[in-house]
Protein backbone atom coordinates (compact mmCIF):
# COMPACT_ATOMS: atom_id res chain seq x y z
CA UNK A 1 0.00 0.00 0.00
CA UNK A 2 1.35 3.08 -1.07
CA UNK A 3 0.82 6.81 0.81
CA UNK A 4 -2.40 8.12 0.78
CA UNK A 5 -1.61 10.81 -0.78
CA UNK A 6 -0.32 9.29 -3.64
CA UNK A 7 -3.07 7.10 -4.44
CA UNK A 8 -5.44 9.91 -4.71
CA UNK A 9 -2.55 11.65 -7.21
CA UNK A 10 -2.59 7.95 -9.28
CA UNK A 11 -6.17 7.89 -9.15
CA UNK A 12 -6.84 11.97 -11.15
CA UNK A 13 -3.88 10.90 -13.38
CA UNK A 14 -5.23 7.72 -14.46
CA UNK A 15 -8.34 8.96 -15.17
CA UNK A 16 -7.46 12.48 -16.36
CA UNK A 17 -10.16 14.09 -14.10
CA UNK A 18 -10.75 15.08 -10.28
CA UNK A 19 -13.84 13.60 -9.78
CA UNK A 20 -15.13 12.03 -6.59
CA UNK A 21 -18.21 9.86 -6.81
CA UNK A 22 -20.46 10.73 -4.32
CA UNK A 23 -22.69 7.31 -2.80
CA UNK A 24 -25.46 9.04 -1.45
CA UNK A 25 -28.65 6.21 -1.98
CA UNK A 26 -31.99 6.83 -1.09
CA UNK A 27 -34.81 4.87 -1.90
CA UNK A 28 -36.88 7.49 -2.93
CA UNK A 29 -34.63 7.96 -6.04
CA UNK A 30 -33.73 5.07 -6.39
CA UNK A 31 -35.10 3.31 -10.04
CA UNK A 32 -38.15 1.77 -9.77
CA UNK A 33 -37.47 -1.57 -11.31
CA UNK A 34 -35.33 -2.33 -9.09
CA UNK A 35 -37.17 -1.01 -5.90
CA UNK A 36 -39.49 -3.18 -7.22
CA UNK A 37 -37.27 -6.74 -6.30
CA UNK A 38 -37.15 -5.09 -2.37
CA UNK A 39 -39.79 -4.81 0.62
CA UNK A 40 -39.97 -0.87 1.46
CA UNK A 41 -42.09 -2.08 4.66
CA UNK A 42 -38.66 -3.55 6.20
CA UNK A 43 -35.58 -1.65 6.50
CA UNK A 44 -33.60 -5.00 5.45
CA UNK A 45 -35.39 -4.65 2.06
CA UNK A 46 -34.47 -0.50 2.12
CA UNK A 47 -30.74 -1.56 3.09
CA UNK A 48 -30.88 -4.44 0.36
CA UNK A 49 -32.21 -2.31 -2.15
CA UNK A 50 -29.41 0.50 -1.90
CA UNK A 51 -26.97 -2.04 -1.66
CA UNK A 52 -27.89 -3.41 -4.90
CA UNK A 53 -27.90 0.32 -6.40
CA UNK A 54 -24.57 1.13 -5.08
CA UNK A 55 -22.39 -1.87 -6.51
CA UNK A 56 -24.21 -1.21 -9.54
CA UNK A 57 -22.75 2.49 -9.58
CA UNK A 58 -19.45 1.06 -8.83
CA UNK A 59 -19.81 -1.26 -11.69
CA UNK A 60 -20.77 1.69 -14.11
CA UNK A 61 -18.60 4.10 -12.77
CA UNK A 62 -15.71 2.04 -12.58
CA UNK A 63 -14.50 2.56 -16.33
CA UNK A 64 -14.14 6.69 -15.60
CA UNK A 65 -13.14 7.83 -12.09
CA UNK A 66 -11.22 5.84 -9.48
CA UNK A 67 -12.02 7.74 -6.40
CA UNK A 68 -15.15 7.00 -4.53
CA UNK A 69 -17.39 8.97 -0.89
CA UNK A 70 -20.34 6.98 0.56
CA UNK A 71 -22.11 8.95 2.56
CA UNK A 72 -22.39 6.67 6.01
CA UNK A 73 -25.66 8.75 7.15
CA UNK A 74 -27.88 7.00 3.96
CA UNK A 75 -26.49 3.34 5.50
CA UNK A 76 -27.15 4.68 9.36
CA UNK A 77 -30.36 5.06 8.13
CA UNK A 78 -31.47 2.00 7.67
CA UNK A 79 -29.87 0.62 10.76
CA UNK A 80 -28.15 -2.04 11.68
CA UNK A 81 -29.19 -3.77 8.12
CA UNK A 82 -27.99 -0.67 6.50
CA UNK A 83 -24.42 -0.69 7.78
CA UNK A 84 -23.73 -4.35 6.78
CA UNK A 85 -24.64 -2.79 3.24
CA UNK A 86 -21.63 -0.09 3.57
CA UNK A 87 -19.48 -3.00 4.69
CA UNK A 88 -20.18 -4.57 1.45
CA UNK A 89 -19.74 -1.66 -0.76
CA UNK A 90 -16.85 -0.74 0.87
CA UNK A 91 -15.08 -4.02 0.22
CA UNK A 92 -16.24 -4.51 -2.91
CA UNK A 93 -14.81 -1.03 -3.89
CA UNK A 94 -11.89 -1.68 -2.30
CA UNK A 95 -11.56 -4.96 -4.31
CA UNK A 96 -12.19 -3.09 -7.78
CA UNK A 97 -9.35 -0.52 -7.33
CA UNK A 98 -11.07 2.51 -6.31
CA UNK A 99 -10.02 4.78 -3.61
CA UNK A 100 -12.80 4.95 -0.58
CA UNK A 101 -13.29 8.28 1.63
CA UNK A 102 -15.84 7.82 4.36
CA UNK A 103 -17.66 10.58 4.60
CA UNK A 104 -18.96 10.58 8.18
CA UNK A 105 -17.92 13.38 9.67
CA UNK A 106 -16.72 11.70 13.08
CA UNK A 107 -15.33 13.68 15.98
CA UNK A 108 -14.34 12.95 19.15
CA UNK A 109 -11.93 12.71 21.81
CA UNK A 110 -9.47 10.06 22.97
CA UNK A 111 -10.38 6.62 23.34
CA UNK A 112 -13.91 7.48 21.73
CA UNK A 113 -11.73 9.29 18.93
CA UNK A 114 -9.56 6.03 18.70
CA UNK A 115 -12.74 3.77 18.46
CA UNK A 116 -14.65 5.91 15.56
CA UNK A 117 -10.96 5.94 13.86
CA UNK A 118 -10.49 2.11 14.12
CA UNK A 119 -14.14 1.72 12.95
CA UNK A 120 -13.23 3.34 9.76
CA UNK A 121 -9.75 2.33 8.64
CA UNK A 122 -10.06 -1.59 10.49
CA UNK A 123 -13.73 -2.18 10.12
CA UNK A 124 -15.03 -0.13 7.20
CA UNK A 125 -11.84 -0.43 5.36
CA UNK A 126 -11.58 3.04 3.97
CA UNK A 127 -8.90 4.58 2.45
CA UNK A 128 -9.84 7.75 4.42
CA UNK A 129 -12.30 9.79 6.44
CA UNK A 130 -14.04 12.74 6.56
CA UNK A 131 -14.02 14.70 10.46
CA UNK A 132 -15.00 17.68 12.15
CA UNK A 133 -12.10 19.79 13.78
CA UNK A 134 -14.68 21.78 16.63
CA UNK A 135 -13.09 19.73 19.02
CA UNK A 136 -9.10 20.96 18.69
CA UNK A 137 -5.74 19.14 17.71
CA UNK A 138 -5.60 16.39 20.37
CA UNK A 139 -9.45 15.47 19.05
CA UNK A 140 -8.16 15.33 15.59
CA UNK A 141 -4.82 13.48 16.58
CA UNK A 142 -5.99 10.17 17.34
CA UNK A 143 -7.55 10.22 13.72
CA UNK A 144 -4.12 11.05 12.46
CA UNK A 145 -2.33 8.30 14.01
CA UNK A 146 -5.25 5.53 13.32
CA UNK A 147 -5.42 6.54 9.29
CA UNK A 148 -1.14 6.59 9.73
CA UNK A 149 -1.07 3.08 10.72
CA UNK A 150 -2.20 1.84 7.64
CA UNK A 151 -1.45 4.70 5.13
CA UNK A 152 -4.72 6.14 5.19
CA UNK A 153 -5.93 9.79 5.09
CA UNK A 154 -7.99 11.96 6.60
CA UNK A 155 -10.27 14.56 5.29
CA UNK A 156 -10.70 17.94 7.97
CA UNK A 157 -13.82 20.44 7.77
CA UNK A 158 -12.33 23.53 6.70
CA UNK A 159 -14.86 25.55 4.48
CA UNK A 160 -18.50 23.56 3.83
CA UNK A 161 -20.68 24.14 1.24
CA UNK A 162 -23.86 24.92 3.17
CA UNK A 163 -25.26 28.34 2.43
CA UNK A 164 -24.94 28.94 6.69
CA UNK A 165 -21.39 27.49 6.91
CA UNK A 166 -20.09 31.03 7.63
CA UNK A 167 -21.58 31.21 10.72
CA UNK A 168 -19.40 30.45 12.87
CA UNK A 169 -16.52 28.96 10.00
CA UNK A 170 -15.97 32.82 8.81
CA UNK A 171 -16.25 34.40 12.34
CA UNK A 172 -13.10 36.64 12.68
CA UNK A 173 -10.88 35.97 15.19
CA UNK A 174 -7.60 38.08 15.37
CA UNK A 175 -6.53 38.78 11.98
CA UNK A 176 -7.66 35.25 10.87
CA UNK A 177 -11.14 34.28 10.24
CA UNK A 178 -12.18 30.67 11.72
CA UNK A 179 -11.75 28.40 9.11
CA UNK A 180 -8.43 29.88 7.96
CA UNK A 181 -7.22 29.29 11.79
CA UNK A 182 -8.18 25.60 11.31
CA UNK A 183 -6.82 25.72 7.69
CA UNK A 184 -3.59 26.56 8.97
CA UNK A 185 -3.60 23.59 11.20
CA UNK A 186 -4.70 21.14 8.64
CA UNK A 187 -1.62 22.65 6.95
CA UNK A 188 0.92 21.85 9.75
CA UNK A 189 -0.96 18.31 10.05
CA UNK A 190 -0.49 17.68 6.45
CA UNK A 191 3.05 18.84 6.38
CA UNK A 192 3.84 16.46 8.60
CA UNK A 193 3.93 13.34 6.43
CA UNK A 194 4.24 13.99 2.60
CA UNK A 195 4.09 12.08 0.22
CA UNK A 196 6.03 11.59 -2.83
CA UNK A 197 3.22 13.89 -4.96
CA UNK A 198 4.55 16.27 -2.58
CA UNK A 199 0.81 16.22 -0.81
CA UNK A 200 0.14 14.91 2.86
CA UNK A 201 -1.99 12.55 4.00
CA UNK A 202 -4.67 15.21 6.11
CA UNK A 203 -6.76 17.00 3.51
CA UNK A 204 -9.35 19.66 3.77
CA UNK A 205 -12.99 19.54 2.44
CA UNK A 206 -13.46 23.00 1.37
CA UNK A 207 -16.86 24.20 -0.41
CA UNK A 208 -17.55 24.90 -3.94
CA UNK A 209 -19.96 27.63 -3.67
CA UNK A 210 -17.25 30.63 -2.96
CA UNK A 211 -14.48 30.54 -5.78
CA UNK A 212 -12.60 33.43 -4.21
CA UNK A 213 -12.15 31.79 -1.15
CA UNK A 214 -11.25 28.28 -2.59
CA UNK A 215 -8.79 30.35 -4.45
CA UNK A 216 -7.56 31.92 -0.93
CA UNK A 217 -7.46 28.26 0.67
CA UNK A 218 -5.45 26.88 -2.16
CA UNK A 219 -2.53 29.23 -1.25
CA UNK A 220 -2.78 29.16 2.37
CA UNK A 221 -2.53 25.08 2.05
CA UNK A 222 -0.51 24.09 -0.88
CA UNK A 223 0.34 21.03 0.56
CA UNK A 224 -3.00 19.82 1.10
CA UNK A 225 -5.53 17.68 -0.96
CA UNK A 226 -8.63 19.62 -1.50
CA UNK A 227 -12.09 17.66 -1.23
CA UNK A 228 -14.56 19.88 -2.49
CA UNK A 229 -18.27 19.13 -2.24
CA UNK A 230 -21.05 21.34 -3.90
CA UNK A 231 -20.05 20.78 -7.40
CA UNK A 232 -23.26 20.12 -9.62
CA UNK A 233 -26.51 19.47 -8.02
CA UNK A 234 -25.42 21.84 -5.15
CA UNK A 235 -24.37 24.76 -7.56
CA UNK A 236 -20.77 25.03 -8.19
CA UNK A 237 -19.40 24.94 -11.51
CA UNK A 238 -16.28 23.52 -13.18
CA UNK A 239 -14.75 26.78 -13.45
CA UNK A 240 -15.79 27.58 -9.89
CA UNK A 241 -13.62 24.32 -8.91
CA UNK A 242 -10.92 25.01 -10.75
CA UNK A 243 -10.01 27.37 -8.31
CA UNK A 244 -8.77 24.63 -5.66
CA UNK A 245 -6.34 22.75 -8.13
CA UNK A 246 -2.59 23.53 -8.19
CA UNK A 247 -0.81 24.01 -11.50
CA UNK A 248 -0.05 20.42 -11.98
CA UNK A 249 -3.56 19.74 -12.27
CA UNK A 250 -3.16 17.95 -8.85
CA UNK A 251 -4.63 19.55 -5.18
CA UNK A 252 -7.99 19.27 -5.52
CA UNK A 253 -10.66 16.17 -6.14
CA UNK A 254 -14.27 17.17 -7.28
CA UNK A 255 -17.23 15.56 -5.54
CA UNK A 256 -20.73 14.95 -7.24
CA UNK A 257 -23.45 12.76 -5.90
CA UNK A 258 -26.84 13.55 -6.97
CA UNK A 259 -25.77 14.85 -10.56
CA UNK A 260 -23.80 11.17 -11.17
CA UNK A 261 -25.91 8.99 -9.64
CA UNK A 262 -29.39 10.25 -9.57
CA UNK A 263 -29.61 11.86 -13.18
CA UNK A 264 -32.80 10.06 -14.18
CA UNK A 265 -36.37 9.98 -13.06
CA UNK A 266 -37.07 6.49 -10.73
CA UNK A 267 -39.80 5.46 -13.82
CA UNK A 268 -36.66 5.29 -16.26
CA UNK A 269 -35.51 2.26 -17.90
CA UNK A 270 -32.26 3.44 -19.36
CA UNK A 271 -30.84 4.85 -15.85
CA UNK A 272 -27.86 2.47 -16.14
CA UNK A 273 -26.88 4.34 -19.11
CA UNK A 274 -28.02 7.72 -17.64
CA UNK A 275 -25.56 7.75 -14.47
CA UNK A 276 -22.34 6.33 -17.54
CA UNK A 277 -23.02 9.74 -19.56
CA UNK A 278 -23.52 11.72 -16.86
CA UNK A 279 -20.17 10.27 -15.47
CA UNK A 280 -18.47 11.07 -18.92
CA UNK A 281 -19.74 14.55 -19.13
CA UNK A 282 -17.96 15.49 -15.04
CA UNK A 283 -14.71 13.01 -16.28
CA UNK A 284 -14.44 15.81 -19.24
CA UNK A 285 -15.63 19.10 -17.56
CA UNK A 286 -13.69 18.13 -14.44
CA UNK A 287 -10.83 16.87 -16.67
CA UNK A 288 -6.57 17.60 -16.15
CA UNK A 289 -4.00 17.66 -18.66
CA UNK A 290 -0.81 15.78 -17.69
CA UNK B 1 -44.93 10.98 25.31
CA UNK B 2 -44.15 14.66 26.93
CA UNK B 3 -41.95 17.10 26.50
CA UNK B 4 -37.88 16.13 26.40
CA UNK B 5 -36.83 18.69 28.46
CA UNK B 6 -39.79 17.69 31.32
CA UNK B 7 -38.52 13.87 30.54
CA UNK B 8 -35.32 14.71 31.67
CA UNK B 9 -36.28 16.77 34.81
CA UNK B 10 -38.83 14.05 36.12
CA UNK B 11 -36.06 11.31 35.32
CA UNK B 12 -33.84 13.47 37.41
CA UNK B 13 -36.32 14.37 40.31
CA UNK B 14 -37.65 10.80 40.63
CA UNK B 15 -34.02 9.58 41.70
CA UNK B 16 -33.18 12.59 43.10
CA UNK B 17 -29.53 12.87 41.36
CA UNK B 18 -28.57 14.52 38.08
CA UNK B 19 -26.47 11.55 37.62
CA UNK B 20 -26.15 9.99 33.36
CA UNK B 21 -24.26 6.82 33.04
CA UNK B 22 -22.41 6.64 30.02
CA UNK B 23 -22.22 2.97 28.30
CA UNK B 24 -18.73 2.78 26.53
CA UNK B 25 -17.77 -0.81 26.35
CA UNK B 26 -15.14 -1.78 25.58
CA UNK B 27 -13.52 -5.43 25.06
CA UNK B 28 -10.55 -5.11 27.31
CA UNK B 29 -12.52 -4.06 30.25
CA UNK B 30 -15.07 -6.34 30.40
CA UNK B 31 -15.19 -8.97 33.56
CA UNK B 32 -13.11 -12.20 32.44
CA UNK B 33 -16.17 -14.37 33.49
CA UNK B 34 -18.28 -12.74 30.68
CA UNK B 35 -15.23 -12.59 28.04
CA UNK B 36 -15.33 -16.66 28.37
CA UNK B 37 -18.43 -16.48 27.01
CA UNK B 38 -17.75 -14.96 23.74
CA UNK B 39 -15.30 -15.40 20.83
CA UNK B 40 -13.16 -12.31 20.84
CA UNK B 41 -11.12 -13.35 17.21
CA UNK B 42 -14.88 -12.37 15.53
CA UNK B 43 -16.12 -8.64 15.55
CA UNK B 44 -19.62 -10.98 16.17
CA UNK B 45 -18.07 -12.30 19.57
CA UNK B 46 -16.83 -8.82 20.49
CA UNK B 47 -20.62 -7.34 19.92
CA UNK B 48 -22.46 -9.98 21.79
CA UNK B 49 -19.97 -9.19 24.79
CA UNK B 50 -20.80 -5.66 24.73
CA UNK B 51 -24.21 -5.93 24.15
CA UNK B 52 -24.58 -8.66 27.20
CA UNK B 53 -22.39 -6.58 29.07
CA UNK B 54 -24.62 -3.46 28.60
CA UNK B 55 -27.76 -4.90 29.14
CA UNK B 56 -26.50 -5.93 32.46
CA UNK B 57 -25.66 -2.31 33.41
CA UNK B 58 -28.80 -1.48 32.62
CA UNK B 59 -30.79 -3.71 35.45
CA UNK B 60 -27.84 -2.63 38.04
CA UNK B 61 -28.42 1.27 37.50
CA UNK B 62 -31.84 1.11 37.26
CA UNK B 63 -32.90 1.05 40.28
CA UNK B 64 -30.62 4.26 40.94
CA UNK B 65 -30.41 6.51 37.87
CA UNK B 66 -32.67 7.49 34.99
CA UNK B 67 -30.27 8.76 32.20
CA UNK B 68 -28.04 6.84 29.84
CA UNK B 69 -25.92 7.68 26.97
CA UNK B 70 -24.53 4.91 24.99
CA UNK B 71 -21.31 6.01 23.67
CA UNK B 72 -22.23 5.11 19.43
CA UNK B 73 -18.53 4.94 18.57
CA UNK B 74 -17.78 1.86 20.63
CA UNK B 75 -20.74 -0.21 18.96
CA UNK B 76 -19.91 1.19 16.06
CA UNK B 77 -16.04 -0.04 16.20
CA UNK B 78 -17.82 -4.00 16.13
CA UNK B 79 -19.13 -3.26 12.62
CA UNK B 80 -22.33 -3.91 11.70
CA UNK B 81 -22.88 -6.61 14.50
CA UNK B 82 -21.79 -3.81 16.82
CA UNK B 83 -24.67 -1.56 15.41
CA UNK B 84 -27.55 -4.18 15.93
CA UNK B 85 -26.05 -4.57 19.70
CA UNK B 86 -26.49 -0.71 19.48
CA UNK B 87 -30.48 -0.98 18.74
CA UNK B 88 -30.99 -3.83 21.10
CA UNK B 89 -29.51 -1.62 23.99
CA UNK B 90 -31.77 1.35 22.57
CA UNK B 91 -34.61 -0.99 22.48
CA UNK B 92 -34.09 -2.38 26.18
CA UNK B 93 -33.39 0.87 27.79
CA UNK B 94 -36.31 2.48 26.57
CA UNK B 95 -38.48 -0.52 27.66
CA UNK B 96 -36.84 -0.08 31.17
CA UNK B 97 -38.01 3.68 31.06
CA UNK B 98 -34.17 5.33 30.55
CA UNK B 99 -34.10 8.53 28.77
CA UNK B 100 -31.37 7.70 26.70
CA UNK B 101 -29.07 9.89 24.88
CA UNK B 102 -27.46 8.49 21.91
CA UNK B 103 -23.26 10.26 21.88
CA UNK B 104 -22.62 10.09 18.05
CA UNK B 105 -21.55 13.83 17.90
CA UNK B 106 -23.25 14.11 14.18
CA UNK B 107 -22.74 16.91 12.21
CA UNK B 108 -23.76 17.23 8.76
CA UNK B 109 -26.14 19.63 5.91
CA UNK B 110 -29.14 19.17 4.56
CA UNK B 111 -30.97 15.93 3.36
CA UNK B 112 -27.50 14.16 4.81
CA UNK B 113 -28.52 15.42 8.57
CA UNK B 114 -31.90 14.61 8.21
CA UNK B 115 -30.52 10.89 7.57
CA UNK B 116 -28.48 10.88 10.32
CA UNK B 117 -31.41 12.48 12.76
CA UNK B 118 -33.88 9.90 11.71
CA UNK B 119 -31.54 7.06 11.96
CA UNK B 120 -30.82 8.63 15.72
CA UNK B 121 -34.58 9.22 16.55
CA UNK B 122 -36.44 6.62 14.06
CA UNK B 123 -34.15 3.61 13.87
CA UNK B 124 -31.90 4.00 17.22
CA UNK B 125 -35.02 5.07 19.34
CA UNK B 126 -32.85 7.76 20.50
CA UNK B 127 -34.21 10.43 23.07
CA UNK B 128 -31.89 12.79 22.22
CA UNK B 129 -28.64 12.96 20.36
CA UNK B 130 -24.90 14.80 20.64
CA UNK B 131 -24.60 17.23 17.49
CA UNK B 132 -21.20 19.25 16.54
CA UNK B 133 -22.63 23.11 15.36
CA UNK B 134 -19.25 23.48 13.17
CA UNK B 135 -21.18 23.51 10.23
CA UNK B 136 -23.97 26.04 11.02
CA UNK B 137 -27.81 27.13 12.32
CA UNK B 138 -28.82 25.65 8.86
CA UNK B 139 -27.25 22.89 9.38
CA UNK B 140 -28.57 22.14 12.57
CA UNK B 141 -31.96 22.92 12.25
CA UNK B 142 -32.72 19.38 10.24
CA UNK B 143 -31.46 17.74 13.52
CA UNK B 144 -34.06 20.40 15.94
CA UNK B 145 -36.93 19.47 13.32
CA UNK B 146 -36.44 15.87 13.36
CA UNK B 147 -36.18 15.90 17.29
CA UNK B 148 -39.48 17.69 17.65
CA UNK B 149 -41.03 15.61 15.16
CA UNK B 150 -40.88 12.53 17.91
CA UNK B 151 -40.78 14.90 20.84
CA UNK B 152 -37.27 14.15 21.25
CA UNK B 153 -34.31 16.49 22.10
CA UNK B 154 -30.39 17.19 20.92
CA UNK B 155 -27.57 18.57 23.14
CA UNK B 156 -25.27 20.63 20.95
CA UNK B 157 -21.16 20.62 21.74
CA UNK B 158 -20.53 24.28 23.46
CA UNK B 159 -17.50 23.11 25.12
CA UNK B 160 -16.11 19.99 25.42
CA UNK B 161 -13.33 18.43 28.25
CA UNK B 162 -10.42 17.70 26.69
CA UNK B 163 -7.29 19.20 27.30
CA UNK B 164 -6.94 20.66 23.65
CA UNK B 165 -10.84 21.59 23.29
CA UNK B 166 -9.55 25.79 23.66
CA UNK B 167 -7.55 25.38 20.48
CA UNK B 168 -10.51 26.67 18.59
CA UNK B 169 -13.29 26.81 20.94
CA UNK B 170 -11.92 29.58 23.07
CA UNK B 171 -10.86 31.66 20.05
CA UNK B 172 -12.03 35.62 20.82
CA UNK B 173 -14.14 36.83 18.15
CA UNK B 174 -15.17 40.32 18.88
CA UNK B 175 -16.61 40.46 22.26
CA UNK B 176 -17.17 36.69 22.76
CA UNK B 177 -15.23 33.13 22.67
CA UNK B 178 -16.29 31.03 19.72
CA UNK B 179 -18.06 28.68 22.26
CA UNK B 180 -19.99 31.59 24.06
CA UNK B 181 -20.98 32.92 20.27
CA UNK B 182 -22.30 29.12 19.61
CA UNK B 183 -24.02 29.08 23.54
CA UNK B 184 -26.05 32.01 22.38
CA UNK B 185 -27.02 30.53 19.32
CA UNK B 186 -27.81 27.45 21.36
CA UNK B 187 -30.21 28.98 23.73
CA UNK B 188 -31.80 30.97 21.11
CA UNK B 189 -32.89 27.18 19.76
CA UNK B 190 -33.56 25.96 23.29
CA UNK B 191 -36.24 29.21 23.96
CA UNK B 192 -37.93 28.40 20.70
CA UNK B 193 -39.55 25.10 22.50
CA UNK B 194 -39.81 24.89 26.31
CA UNK B 195 -41.33 22.37 28.28
CA UNK B 196 -43.49 22.62 31.35
CA UNK B 197 -40.03 22.65 33.71
CA UNK B 198 -38.88 25.64 31.77
CA UNK B 199 -36.25 24.67 30.12
CA UNK B 200 -35.56 23.98 25.97
CA UNK B 201 -35.59 21.43 23.86
CA UNK B 202 -32.03 22.11 22.89
CA UNK B 203 -29.35 21.37 25.36
CA UNK B 204 -25.42 21.72 25.47
CA UNK B 205 -22.90 19.82 26.00
CA UNK B 206 -20.62 21.55 29.11
CA UNK B 207 -17.22 19.91 29.92
CA UNK B 208 -16.86 19.61 33.92
CA UNK B 209 -12.89 20.36 33.69
CA UNK B 210 -13.40 24.43 33.95
CA UNK B 211 -15.81 24.97 36.70
CA UNK B 212 -15.59 28.98 36.49
CA UNK B 213 -16.12 28.21 32.84
CA UNK B 214 -19.54 26.21 33.33
CA UNK B 215 -20.97 29.00 35.92
CA UNK B 216 -20.18 31.42 33.42
CA UNK B 217 -21.98 29.59 31.17
CA UNK B 218 -24.79 28.55 33.61
CA UNK B 219 -25.81 31.96 33.20
CA UNK B 220 -25.24 32.92 29.54
CA UNK B 221 -28.07 30.22 29.04
CA UNK B 222 -30.01 29.96 31.88
CA UNK B 223 -33.22 27.71 29.91
CA UNK B 224 -30.57 25.02 28.64
CA UNK B 225 -30.16 21.84 29.96
CA UNK B 226 -26.09 21.05 30.22
CA UNK B 227 -25.11 17.08 30.06
CA UNK B 228 -21.76 17.66 31.56
CA UNK B 229 -19.06 14.98 30.47
CA UNK B 230 -15.76 14.80 31.99
CA UNK B 231 -16.98 14.26 35.79
CA UNK B 232 -15.22 11.05 37.95
CA UNK B 233 -12.81 9.28 35.14
CA UNK B 234 -11.75 12.62 33.38
CA UNK B 235 -11.29 14.47 36.32
CA UNK B 236 -14.47 16.83 37.49
CA UNK B 237 -15.21 16.86 40.86
CA UNK B 238 -18.82 16.85 42.94
CA UNK B 239 -18.24 20.48 43.77
CA UNK B 240 -17.02 21.46 40.25
CA UNK B 241 -20.22 20.57 38.43
CA UNK B 242 -22.28 21.99 41.06
CA UNK B 243 -21.46 24.94 39.07
CA UNK B 244 -23.87 23.86 36.01
CA UNK B 245 -26.81 23.40 38.16
CA UNK B 246 -29.55 26.07 38.67
CA UNK B 247 -30.92 27.16 42.44
CA UNK B 248 -33.52 24.79 41.67
CA UNK B 249 -31.26 21.36 41.32
CA UNK B 250 -32.35 21.27 37.77
CA UNK B 251 -30.44 22.44 34.47
CA UNK B 252 -27.34 19.66 34.62
CA UNK B 253 -26.82 16.04 33.98
CA UNK B 254 -23.61 14.80 34.68
CA UNK B 255 -22.24 12.03 32.81
CA UNK B 256 -20.66 9.11 34.40
CA UNK B 257 -19.02 6.40 31.82
CA UNK B 258 -16.09 4.49 32.97
CA UNK B 259 -15.96 5.67 36.69
CA UNK B 260 -19.81 3.86 36.96
CA UNK B 261 -19.45 0.85 34.60
CA UNK B 262 -15.38 -0.41 35.21
CA UNK B 263 -15.10 0.26 38.28
CA UNK B 264 -13.50 -3.46 38.91
CA UNK B 265 -10.58 -5.08 37.17
CA UNK B 266 -11.94 -7.37 34.90
CA UNK B 267 -10.75 -10.58 37.23
CA UNK B 268 -12.98 -9.30 40.18
CA UNK B 269 -15.85 -11.99 40.64
CA UNK B 270 -17.97 -9.04 42.26
CA UNK B 271 -18.11 -7.29 39.57
CA UNK B 272 -21.59 -6.38 39.77
CA UNK B 273 -21.52 -5.28 43.07
CA UNK B 274 -18.93 -2.71 42.11
CA UNK B 275 -20.90 -1.37 39.56
CA UNK B 276 -23.76 -1.01 41.75
CA UNK B 277 -21.66 0.51 44.86
CA UNK B 278 -20.45 2.93 42.53
CA UNK B 279 -23.77 3.82 40.97
CA UNK B 280 -24.85 4.07 44.83
CA UNK B 281 -22.01 6.84 45.85
CA UNK B 282 -21.91 8.66 42.56
CA UNK B 283 -25.99 9.51 42.75
CA UNK B 284 -25.29 10.32 46.42
CA UNK B 285 -22.40 12.49 45.45
CA UNK B 286 -24.48 14.52 42.41
CA UNK B 287 -28.07 14.26 44.80
CA UNK B 288 -30.18 17.12 44.62
CA UNK B 289 -32.44 18.34 46.85
CA UNK B 290 -36.01 18.77 46.05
Amino acid sequence: MSHFADRIADAVRRHRTCLCVGIDPRWESLPVELRARHDATELDGIAAAIEEFSLRVLELIAPHCGIIKPQSAFFEACGSAGMLAQDRLMQRARAMGFVTILDAKRGDIASTATAYADAAFSVWNADALTVNPYLGRDAVEPFILAARRVQGGLFVLVRTSNAGAGLFQDLVCGDRKLHEIVADEVRSWAKENAGACGYGDVGAVVGATHPAELRGLRERMPEVWFLVPGYGAQGGSANDVRAALRNDGLGAIVNSSRGITFPFQPDDPNWASAIVAATKRATAELGIND
